[in-house]
């Protein structure tokens, strides 16, 4: 179990989190590229910062909307969608590679991210690009997706275009007892105490139960934690959960 | 003696220049990153075409200057050229990887060209920054850049950094004796009579002197030469070079 | 019944369409206001081009969507689209201001015009902006919008918010029966001969029926002609049209 | 003497500085015009902000440079100056319409503010366009401009427009002995202190001498005072200023 946190997600003057504060603390930076934030100062700084502290790079793609920072629902045709994908993963790649460190995975972000776990076409779009890219590379391209309960349609697609996936679960999220999260328009979205944050961190890293918001338990198996670190709760939630793994 | 032409110039339902009538007659396109024009997909399409066609592709890589087409002069620090540069090229080498054509080199577009050939700086951070990425590349990539008299402050950094240099010339610019093409803000700058076009290109590619403005000899070495297809004259003038050739 | 063709619609070094070879030709310029399409120069420009034509110019603001030609759907709450609105308008106002004439009328373009179509509350955040903007106005803007058979409810909430209306219709685009637009997605959509556009154009200025795709008589009142100068052919059914009327 | 604070300046999801904050201690909000900061919803809100707390609403335009704060120095025509300046003006005066508050004056930023310091016929440009934007209007639009010992210049291009002028000091800036501000690449270029920050206030509110940075007296005249209220200790110095005056 690793943690990975979006990181890199200025714009310009404009700051959003503190990226130097949590990047010593997590495993995997999820590094956005330019379309909903990120410009190609910022996106050269965070890797720096990630190499510094050995944290694995991976390309955190959106579609084009930096004023709606990549949450407004859109609608592309699959070439479009690729070539969406291309642009942003090679730009960050090259700062990568000019750093001498791997780019090690891809993370759709926001509406794109909410788009392939309810649509399996543009998942497989996704995927499909992922494996165009993978060609000839000694390493291939993960992609990270949502944990959840049924993941057969995203298994077997990944599976055909040989992506190796990465499940994420969430420290700070409430889940339902379907296994999907609770969405944020509800109350009890969001947890917000340290030691229920951790503690959820912890069920997921020893791959037991948590509990859901009926209460029920809901066991999910997940390769990664996302955790935030964009104000102190956060990151004092995120050091306590290092702390315990 | 090859020809190179700027393409992909167009930005979302906007159009510039008929990439297709001209790809058919030109050994290099220098594609627009998105920086000044170009946007994913027609990055996408341009690739597509120019593989079509077996051309080579190069980047076209500006200054972030979308409303300014790139030709506002700008000022960056050597470290944010060095990520405006990565950005740009890794873009578009992953539409390549995608299409599985190579990436073969850089041409600067606009102020940036400009401003290369006038202050070793901005060059020497362009030459390091390719050398970067030719890190582990089998094929290096080159740096396109203007044909002139006197060509050792260039050719002495590139052959530090080991950046292959193509020299390209014009086949419808007016040059001074010095060699320095005649500015376009003076009359006779550009030469629209397509038999002075030809033979200028002929001239190029045959190793003769070219006559300056002032009616002397100017003898240029020239690597590729840079043609343009914007307009029905310009593309009568490249088909009739290509004929001849 | 009068002309009105949208212009201004260039972007930076980018054109779309030829303004000044139209502008002669019509009565009413709707003119991009930087959202979809135009800027500072191109509205400026258009503004003293339409001025030197004695041609009524109105706003044709967009949602926020340069790189779709604000043709894509979008979702706003009311407050945020009587932003948008607000500010654009505003924008070509202060222009028109300066350079001496008045702002006349509203007509929404691409997707939030087809939107208003179909949606009454976003109708009526737009007539009720333009009645804000209407406070101690001596001539309120008029908002243009589609002509179709049944307008009662574009009437009654213009009514109430005491906003003149202006009912468009299309010299060169195929009606239903139902007085509809015919989607450009099926065949016949888009008239292309010059005979049949002048015909339909002659028809709506003399309020006689049009004839609708099957075939059937369409009656639909119009105050104003909608018609494009993008293309030679297009101009040149312009002028036939002017030249009948 | 009054306060004046630069506000608004946000993008999309991106917050600059906490202009609830300073809102009620201010009497003058400069609101960024979405150029440099700010956008169609965060202008509406700004307006509203001022609006309920009887703050009077300056324009605050800036070059068109979003990802450097307008702070990038870029040449433009008088005319495209002239249409950058009436682009912006003009929107956020809709908002104030709109919102039933009249727009005051305008205080450009930047760059563009440092630029007209020294370039009188920038400055001509600027007052020009104002002219145009105050005829039939009952009260003129005033320009905002720097505090210098000598101002023959900026008076008499603003008398001749009939354009009124309000020069503003700084309270946390140190000055040189020419009357000019210390470059903020120089030490001591920013006061910090409350105590030296409030004194600086209170002496140009007096109409005394303050400190130049090589301890000569600087007396210079100022109608209002440029504060900042982007962090905690900015805050609390204006509402320092604030309890004083």
């Amino acid at each position: 179990m690793d943690l990975n946190c979006d990181l890199g997600e200025g714009y310009g003057v404009w700051r959003m989190g503190d990226d130097a504060a949590v990047m010593p603390f997590i495993d995997r930076a999820n590094i956005a590229c330019g379309f909903h934030a990120g410009d190609y100062s910022i996106m050269q700084n965070t890797v720096r910062l990630a190499k510094q502290h050995k944290v694995l790079i991976g390309a955190h793609p959106s579609y084009p909307d930096r004023h709606g920072f990549g949450r407004r629902a859109m609608r592309f045709s699959a070439d479009e969608l690729r070539a969406i994908l291309l642009y942003q993963i090679g730009a960050l790649e090259a700062v990568c590679h000019a750093e001498q460190v791997p780019l090690s995975y891809v993370k759709p972000h926001g509406a794109m991210y909410n788009a392939m776990q309810v649509d399996s076409q543009l998942f497989e779009v996704i995927v499909r690009t992922l494996s165009e890219l993978n060609r000839g590379r000694a390493e291939p391209l993960a992609l990270m997706t949502l944990a959840k309960l049924h993941r057969e349609t995203e298994a077997n697609l990944a599976a055909r275009y040989q992506v190796p996936l990465l499940f994420e679960a969430f420290a700070d999220r409430c889940y339902e007892a379907n296994g999907e999260l609770r969405a944020r328009t509800f109350e009890g979205a969001v947890l917000s105490e340290e030691t229920a944050i951790v503690e959820q961190a912890l069920a997921f890293a020893g791959g037991r139960a948590v509990q859901a918001h009926d209460g029920s338990e809901l066991l999910l198996a997940a390769d990664t934690l996302c955790v935030h670190g964009d104000n102190p709760q956060a990151l004092a939630a995120v050091k306590a959960i290092r702390a315990r793994l």
